[in-house]
């Protein structure tokens, strides 16, 4: 039988990586990464706004050009490929993205009129310039429309798409008169490869819009016309002209438009898969499926599951969002996520203690010799707020039951353990309404090279953790999209778990839980759970603050008792 | 008229100093240090036994012999100075530091049979070999007795008297059976100068009596032999083997023995005034009086104040020790301390920060450009127990409201608010009972050095801080003491008042509190009494934590807008 691949593209926040992957068994025999040139590090900020975070739309453009050149001219070094073999691309980005549009599908950041213009830019997820606004949307909401908020967890944040393009009409209301329609960044990149013309011909996915958009088919899409006049009459006027349905993936987001095949040597008209979120694609890749909770290990961590669409998952409050269709078609996309992982040491352990990796790597080593309990320390995860499970950004940290012989590598090790507390109490949320978790899977550089945080990990969630074999899930997923929407007679698959079956895998590394060491954590996440339930306002009762600190110095002198 | 100098002697934790000091206006004309030789820095530990801490009573007698002849050697580089011109010795020491002696009032350390044993040494007031018997002492005066605690703050101490005499018992019998009495180091120096040959000979100090061994007028001395008998019978046969009456300072403890005389050059017969703690001569040296706080700042901090006898001071909860006398006659002297100031910074500085002077200097800098509250953290100060007003050595630290971007300059400056606000819950304690204190006055190296932390104390108190003008000012006070105990005929002074008015000095250098940075603080120090209260364990009401965070970060966002 002739070979096939599939293309993932993954637009990430610096910079964009094609992958040219097997269909056979999702090996990855091309990759090519494009930095954005535009910016910091592909980023466009303003001194006067430190919130404020854009991109250039031509960076996506060259780098969409430039990444899959680059990916298939690696792959030809792969005995048995061709460009011909080439059966669909799959698109992964960040989100929520948005650029405003012209009436030709362009971004108007390419008009000259706006080129030079903030507002008419990409509003890349991490932009926070609309907290007003999402204050405001959630308020609305909560009065007026409830219902629109319960599945993406009670809150409307400021990364959404409602927020900024709502922040964009106050601020900069000529960019927004000037704007034939929105698109978020994972659906104009296949809207792009397939050449669409006009905003109407944009197929949009479910992932974005359900997650970030408010869009239900319980309430027929997109929020109702009368929500966003309270918001103000032009957001419900621009509601005509966004789109009608957003699609789970599986279904074609169009085909590979002439142009782009001649310019990259492909077949024309080869499937572009429907675009979707890096976490959700990534997790995709990780081997999601019922009972598998994904967690994608960085800066922040953004954790995926799963639910059959016939089993009914309830609203989880505190959840960022539960979407039918958005990882996988038939099934409830969950997502969640700590706003702070791998932040939160590099803060500790460059910001506060001046180091480097030399430091990262001699704490790490430092603390690993420290047992459960042994520093007599507890911290909460929040210096970047909590994104789940209580939604939250105006929460900061909390460091407690330091002595004068604390360490700078136990309170590194009372950090991991706030994470993976933080971790253990989403998983509890998710299980308390029915979700079934019975693997963790985690993909990102942290769990491929720092074994304490993951050995953590396995004894506070008593469960182990197991780490996906590839190392670019997001763009091995999208691929695996590329490989079921073009189907088994282009070469692909028809059937997404049989794809995942055969084009991702899980190394043979596992971390195990140790039952004294999780016995230990059990004591310590209750403590956790009461700071966490009383700094978070959601404590059902009087909590007991009084003992905490003593409570630790006993959890600490039985630890020291064990060890010596 | 003839000049007149007295000598003060000051026994520190790792040596004693003499000064010799003018009469007339308290310059100290002779100053000599004999550090204890034994031991590690003087005291002698026990590897298998970390909260002991002994001293060798040989560097005592070696160290007055010394000290004295070195501090009066030099005086004689002063025009006008000679040694028949000494009219009075005066001494301060640790405390509580009791050792046992045999029945000629010798130290049972010196006999052969027991110099290796280590509890026949001083029991330095740091050793917490005894937190059990202090515990049971507690217990049972709780049940039986509360009257004897309340004037001690309602804990007994394992740093106390008692404690130490009981452990003595329990793990060393044959050395509490050998012992013809105890006694404390402050009034053994004194014996030992007056050539006290019995124990009984020894004129004991209200200011120990009172503060540790729960002396009191009221129960008629010593604890009632009742009471003693629940901890041990051979307790209460001790107390007859003790002291029936103790003094405040004023009495002489004795006179110059004429061997010391002919060795030291001195008039046989001169006063030896009553010894008293380090920490309460400091207050004398510090000028206080009626309405002054005298804050010792070190390591720790010990803060004295006196109230008029006749003003019926009530028993203050969580005041470590009221004592009729103990500090000057005629006043109560009030006690009360924070278990790590000095110390705090250290641990973050060289422990945590892993630097030294250095680094201290460049993160004072950074820490002093901080508008109060532009850090967004409120910090605890319990890094080793609080000692005044909860009296828990079981309470540990907390840092509260870190985000990514907290820099180790901001936590320094929140440790700092933290020992001010520890400060200021201790005046508020002290002034809700009737204790008037209108004067701040600050001795200990952190005064003198340290502008940044004395600025926000001056801030956090909303008072002026101001600076004794001795460095030595607990050698200063026992020369205070000498020359009144001397009196005015023999060219020293019959009234205290009078005494502190010529030797003691404050600086003209004092800081101000500034009415913004003033108002700031009272928020903050809102905030930190809620935490306080909360894990203390003496919160009245449930406590608002949930808007904790939140708050914070208001002060903040208020700071750095008036800052911009």
């Amino acid at each position: 039988m002739e070979r096939a691949f599939s293309i993932g593209l993954d637009y990430g926040t610096n910079s964009v990586r094609a992958v040219v992957v097997d269909c056979a068994d999702g090996r990855m025999v091309g990759t090519h990464v494009f930095a954005y040139p535009s910016g910091d590090q592909g980023i466009l900020l303003d001194a006067k706004q430190p919130h404020l975070a854009r991109q250039n739309p031509a960076d996506y453009i060259a780098g969409l050009r430039a990444s899959v050149r680059g990916a298939l001219t690696a792959a030809e070094a792969e005995p048995g490929f061709a460009r011909e073999h080439v059966i669909g691309i799959g698109v992964d980005t960040t989100g929520s993205t948005p650029l405003p549009i012209d009436a030709h599908a362009q971004p108007l950041a390419l008009d000259p009129r706006f080129s030079n213009n903030l507002a008419a830019q990409a509003w890349l997820w991490k932009d926070h310039t609309s907290a007003r606004e999402a204050a405001r949307i959630t308020e609305i909401a909560r009065e007026h429309n409830p219902d629109l908020l319960a599945p993406i967890g009670g809150t409307y944040s400021s990364e959404w798409w409602w927020s900024k393009i709502w922040h964009c009409l106050n601020v900069a209301p000529e960019v927004f008169d000037a704007a034939a329609s929105w698109v978020e960044l994972a659906d104009f990149v296949p809207a792009v490869l397939a050449g669409a013309s006009s905003p109407r011909e944009i197929i949009r996915c479910i992932c974005a819009a359900g997650h970030k958009a408010m869009y239900s088919a319980a309430w027929g899409g997109l929020p109702p016309k009368a929500f966003l006049t309270r918001l103000d009459p032009r957001l419900a006027a621009l509601r005509d002209r966004l789109y009608d349905e957003a699609w789970p993936p599986g279904r074609p987001a169009g085909h590979l438009a002439e142009h782009w095949a001649a310019e990259l040597g492909l077949r024309a008209g080869i499937p572009i898969a429907m675009g979707g979120f890096d976490a959700h694609y990534g997790a995709v890749g990780s081997g999601v499926t019922t009972g598998t909770l994904v967690k994608i290990i960085g800066t922040s961590t953004c954790d995926c599951a799963v639910a059959p669409t016939a089993d009914r998952i309830a609203d989880i409050p505190g959840i960022c969002g539960i979407v039918d269709g958005s990882i996988m078609p038939g099934y409830f996309g969950i997502e969640a996520g700590q706003s702070a992982v791998g932040d939160l040491l590099k803060w500790w352990v460059e910001v506060v203690c001046g180091g480097g990796d030399a430091l990262h790597a001699s704490l790490s080593t430092e603390a690993s010799r420290l047992a459960p309990g042994e520093s007599g320390l507890v911290a909460l995860d929040w210096n970047n707020g909590n994104r789940t499970i209580l939604v939250d950004t105006r929460l900061t940290g909390l460091l407690l039951g330091q002595t004068l012989h604390t360490t700078r590598a136990e309170i590194y090790r009372a950090l991991i353990e706030a994470t993976a507390y933080g971790a253990r109490a989403i998983i509890d949320r998710m299980r308390e309404y029915g979700v079934v978790i019975d693997r963790v899977v985690c993909c990102g550089g942290i769990a491929e090279k720092n074994d304490l945080f993951m050995q953590i990990y396995a004894d506070v969630l008593g469960q182990p953790m197991l780490i996906a074999g590839s190392l670019q899930t997001p763009a091995l997923g999208s691929a695996v999209a590329a490989a079921v929407t073009a189907g088994s007679a282009a070469g692909g698959y028809d059937d997404w778990a049989e794809a995942q079956r055969r084009m991702t895998s899980i190394k043979s590394k596992r971390f195990e839980p140790r039952p004294d060491a999780h016995a230990v954590y059990d004591q310590l996440f209750g403590i956790y759970r009461e700071l966490h339930d009383a700094f978070g306002g959601v404590a059902a009762e009087r909590p007991d603050l009084a003992s905490v600190m003593k409570r630790l110095l006993e959890i600490k002198e039985r630890a020291v008792e064990v060890t010596a």
